[in-house]
């Protein structure tokens, strides 16, 4: 499972003194005060939920991106094709966590409508964790899945260059006594960000995971860093086929159906100097209740549940089977009490925003360890 | 890539000829005549595209199971709930695969009325290859998404015991002169048939593909055969728990959606001493003219397709990347040309079904070897 474990020199900041501070960089920006109230939301979102890569460690890069012009801060989504069950939506370029909660939400109107939906997004820039609007849809009751795509990272099998985005899938369900499931994953084996942390820590890499600009499996993360990352599944051995083939239809539902750019056309990660990165994301919502009786579907989910976590376990397992969104749901709770817990380099790129933008950054302290 | 070679001891049966013999087997059982003309045809379907392993090879286990009284042959679907956009239908234990073609063929409709839809069923059946139904939506130029949950063959990460099926996941899009994109895979690294592929060739398996019966990694085909398939992803190291989170969704989307069996509960694989296995399948299908110009969405595919297969390759690749659906295609090609090759084990079983129920079966040839 993802390396949860506190950075090495870590300092906690209250996630509620956080979240306003960052609502309030992103008015000073530009963005207007509703929009800035999501934005700051799904950052926070991710920083609670112990993915540091998504949440306010990329504020410094998207405050980049509005001072030089390439995303637009007040931009707001419009819909351009509207169907009972599925709708295309213009992001203008805006926000993506705007436009793509804008999206979600949608979606969940219309399959309270009509028993499911499917929105996509065209002209739309990075959404943060992909789990946040998956977990919008579970929190009305029902099944959400959201993906968006991004830029070249993963060389599909065969290939020994980039070609497609780590392109997230997320899937969230009501879980009854067991909270909500959330299947949040990159379709490459590994994000980019599990190589730095890597690379910080000295560790050599597994075969499965990168490839080196040569297309050789990469077991040194300079080479990693340098070179491509396997789709889930790694080799063409071991199944990375499959891994390309999910990309592939993340792509194929977003950028490809909404009309957006996708696959290796899709520029740089937070570049200043591209065009608009002209992203898609798509939503989709199926209301259980729909079909069913009240509670039925969530009960079905624990007894599933309850199966899965008595099975006994593999001899070196570091405790019984996990369920997809568990250990980000626990770092959520514990973020609740200690505060969200940031890396030295994460902090002081928000003291330069505080400075900058004369924003005073709330205090901090070193955190209490996990329990 | 999956192994398409023909096996050692070939034999090619003209493909309509099998087709109509196994309609007349499927009668001879008591299923209604339109009813067998979806099985035979979704059978030689998956025959024709190399997938040996749910085609007619399976024909005398199914007709096991009708003459135990297991599955009922002349069942028909109904609509239990209907949504616009949200269906459920009971297949009242009938054959998977006509319950399916109905259930796809609505969810076509519906998409067509509202943009997008989802159709899942309960109380089924198998229903073959997961990517006949999505090539169905494809065909109509609509994207089609088709998944099944099946007996638990697949240990999640952490698990030493069978707890999930292979579950697998097919999507399928029209893709202009690239004809068809189709990503039909399970969940797991390998298939239970390709473990039995390298027993009968006396390979060893790489780490990733399975574990014993004490959840240590497998690597003879006798260890792995006792014990159980790793998720897509292989071990936890290597991103294993993101293949056992797919399957998850798969079970989430079949059999707990739909209030069918689901996971560890279902019965084994063709088990005639079994109560009926109650299996869940879902489609979702989504129309992209719905919102956008006649022809976009495809000429964006062919876009698509052209970039990946023109990148580079690794050192040891054996061609160019590969567009998912392509080598199945390629296998429906030559099938149309020499007939459909099946192995002599496989011959056999249709030779004893033939004389049993006294169908003469189509001779057959030995086929011309591939280009």
């Amino acid at each position: 499972m993802p390396v949860y474990d506190d950075p090495l020199d870590a300092r906690a900041i209250d996630g509620a003194a956080l979240q306003r501070w960052t609502a309030t960089i992103l008015k000073r920006i530009g963005t207007p005060a509703d929009i800035a109230t999501d934005v700051a939301e799904v950052l926070l979102s991710s920083d609670r939920r112990g993915i540091a890569s998504h949440g306010t460690a990329r504020l410094g890069h998207y405050a980049a991106l509005v001072e030089a012009g390439v995303m637009d801060p007040a931009a707001r989504p419009t819909i351009e094709r509207d169907r009972p069950a599925l709708v295309l939506l213009d992001a203008h370029n805006g926000w993506g966590q705007h436009a793509c909660r804008v999206g979600v939400d949608l979606a969940i109107e219309r399959a309270r409508d009509v028993g499911s939906a499917t929105v996509v997004l065209r002209r739309s820039n990075h959404y943060g964790i992909a789990g946040w609007y998956a977990l919008r849809a579970a929190a009305q009751g029902m099944i959400g899945v959201s993906m968006t795509n991004s830029s070249p990272l993963v060389a599909p099998t065969r290939s020994r260059v980039p070609m497609l985005g780590t392109n997230p899938i997320a899937v969230a369900a009501p879980a009854g006594r067991f909270d909500t499931f959330c299947l949040d994953m990159a379709t490459s084996t590994v994000p980019r960000g599990r190589i730095e942390v890597a690379a910080r820590r000295g560790w050599s890499l597994p075969v499965g995971w990168a490839i080196d600009v040569d297309g050789n499996p990469a077991t040194t993360t300079d080479a990693a860093l340098a070179g491509s990352l396997h789709p889930l599944g790694g080799t063409e051995e071991t199944g990375g086929y499959k891994g390309y083939g999910l990309a592939f239809v993340v792509d194929l539902l977003t950028g490809v159906l909404g009309g957006a750019a996708f696959g290796p056309n899709i520029v740089p990660l937070f570049s200043v100097h591209a065009d608009p990165p002209d992203l898609g994301q798509v939503f989709m919502v199926i209301d259980p209740a729909a079909i069913d009786e009240p509670g039925a579907f969530e009960a079905r989910m624990e007894e599933f549940i309850e199966l899965l976590i008595a099975a006994p376990t593999v001899p070196d397992a570091p405790g019984p089977v996990l369920i997809p969104g568990a250990p980000e749901a626990a770092a959520e709770r514990l973020a609740a009490q200690r505060g969200v817990v940031i890396d030295r380099e994460h902090h002081e790129s928000l003291l330069e925003l505080a400075e900058r933008l004369d924003v005073p950054l709330p205090a901090y302290n070193v955190p209490a360890a996990r329990a």
